[in-house]
């Protein structure tokens, strides 16, 4: 951990260039992933244009050359990115699955209607999968964020001064398993298993509402009264990792936190962490223990 | 469906007198079964002694012969079953797991305390069972209440009048597929399905709450924005049917319409329904579906 940077704001992990050679393009959805690694190819030397998906990124990405763009607006998505020269591309950040009224249909997304329609059906996974190979198709090199930035992975070994008990080890090993059959049917990345039972599990609602229902089981008396548990998260079996790593960050922290768990156990070097030493300093206050479990993949 | 009772207050289905020869004991938990069986019971001439758990029993009770009981008060369940001659048990009722300040440990509690503790650790159904073997090695025959009471089965078939379109059925299958695999890991017993998409899965919250999270989660856009979606429930693999079997009722489908659902498929004869009339009456103004899948089994 030492060779960790000090503060969020200031990337000191180069770009990996071998991986991007020009100007990158970013496509960016919630959280502040999208400006930090902005950040850290502009501090490279690599050029970047911010695609902002509006109603989704944040306005820092306004830091950096960028477009917004509604829903739909496939077309402009492909024209930022030639004017600008980047055939390489980084698609990061949580997108809510858009109501129809939100879309707006431009020429490029009329010539590519027939693949937006195919879009409507299937889980997760399946999208993701075909909008890189749509991608791919035309041509751009798609990168996860954890290739061009390995520092937004999760290591293996603990993270925190807390470090997980025998109990916690159970109860992780049990959410461990129900993760990765879960996965199998494509659903959600995530579970929170405490004293042998499993309190919550993650479809569509995300991560952050399945732990303040967490929360709320244990308020009224739901779970087992001498269990703390544990959040897992791991990425489902054939992921489109590029796109769709599970995340955490200090909201996963002071949520987990809230809901009462001893700590988070995720998938190391298949998980990206937002904030390093945000989210290690609230857990650290919280006393959590936050994990990174070797990971061989979800049939292991 | 003619043969079933005109109003929910008269069950006009005897009891299975094959199987229950003396008096019955009724441990109830929530909801209105208990005092329906009861009901039932009475008008066949049956005897019955109501063991109300406090905090989750039904007032409704008291119209008929019953002793309330804390968590914990486990000799006192005995002395009341054995001055009221009740060789028969049925054990019916949603429970919440009790959290310890509301445990009241008696005399029987403590001589039966490694048995008690031992429930503190596993999963829903492992406890259950546990809790109907203690109950048969002191020699009662515990009765599942669809064994009493056949009409509190769902039957095979619509019982709605609307029934699932393709594209419901298509929802139905996943739904099915998904509540089969979470069986396999003792995690809940009911899915949303909405255009093959995983809405939510049950785990500690209870269907109810799940439902109420679909609803926001198509409020905040995060499902598709074209489907619509079902609810289904079904047991799990090796489930003790006789004190946890599904069940739906009235609040299920004012949840599942909530939840702008098409309807709600669940395991024919495998699934209770509470106060029948009334949750038909509420689907079909609600215009949701009700239907029971023939089910031979998890592992079909």
């Amino acid at each position: 951990m030492s060779q960790r940077r000090a503060d969020d704001s200031e990337p000191t992990t180069p770009l990996k260039t071998t991986k991007v050679a020009g100007p990158l393009g970013i496509i960016a959805g919630r959280g502040s992933l999208p400006a930090f690694i902005a950040d850290a190819a502009s501090a490279d030397g690599v050029p970047v244009h911010i695609i902002g998906i509006q109603g989704e990124a944040e306005p820092d990405i306004e830091r950096f050359p960028h477009t917004w763009i509604k829903w739909g607006e496939v077309g402009r998505v492909f024209s930022a990115l030639e004017k600008n020269g980047c055939n390489d591309l980084v698609i990061i950040g949580g997108v809510s699955r858009p109501s129809l009224k939100n879309v707006r249909i431009d020429v490029g997304a009329l010539k590519t209607l027939p693949f937006l329609l195919s879009l409507r059906k299937g889980g997760d996974d399946h999208i993701l999968s075909r909008i890189v190979r749509f991608f791919e198709q035309k041509g751009y090199r798609v990168h996860g964020a954890g290739d061009v930035l390995p520092e937004l992975l999760v290591p293996e070994g603990p993270l925190t001064r807390r470090t997980p008990s025998a109990e916690d080890e159970a109860d992780m090993a049990l959410a461990f398993k129900v993760v990765r059959t879960l996965g199998t049917l494509d659903i959600g990345q995530a579970a929170v298993v405490s004293n042998g039972y499993v309190l919550a599990v993650e479809a569509a609602e995300g991560t952050d509402a399945m732990l303040e229902r967490c929360a709320e089981i244990k308020r009224r008396g739901r779970s087992h009264g001498m269990g703390r548990g544990v959040l897992v998260k791991a990425p489902k079996p054939g992921q489109e990792e590029r796109v769709d790593m599970p995340t955490i960050g200090p909201e996963t922290m002071v949520k987990a936190a809230e809901a009462g768990l001893a700590g988070v156990a995720v998938a190391a070097q298949h998980v990206l962490i937002a904030e390093y030493n945000r989210t290690i300093k609230i857990a650290n206050e919280r006393k959590l223990f936050l994990y990174g479990v070797p990971w061989s993949g979800p049939d292991a």
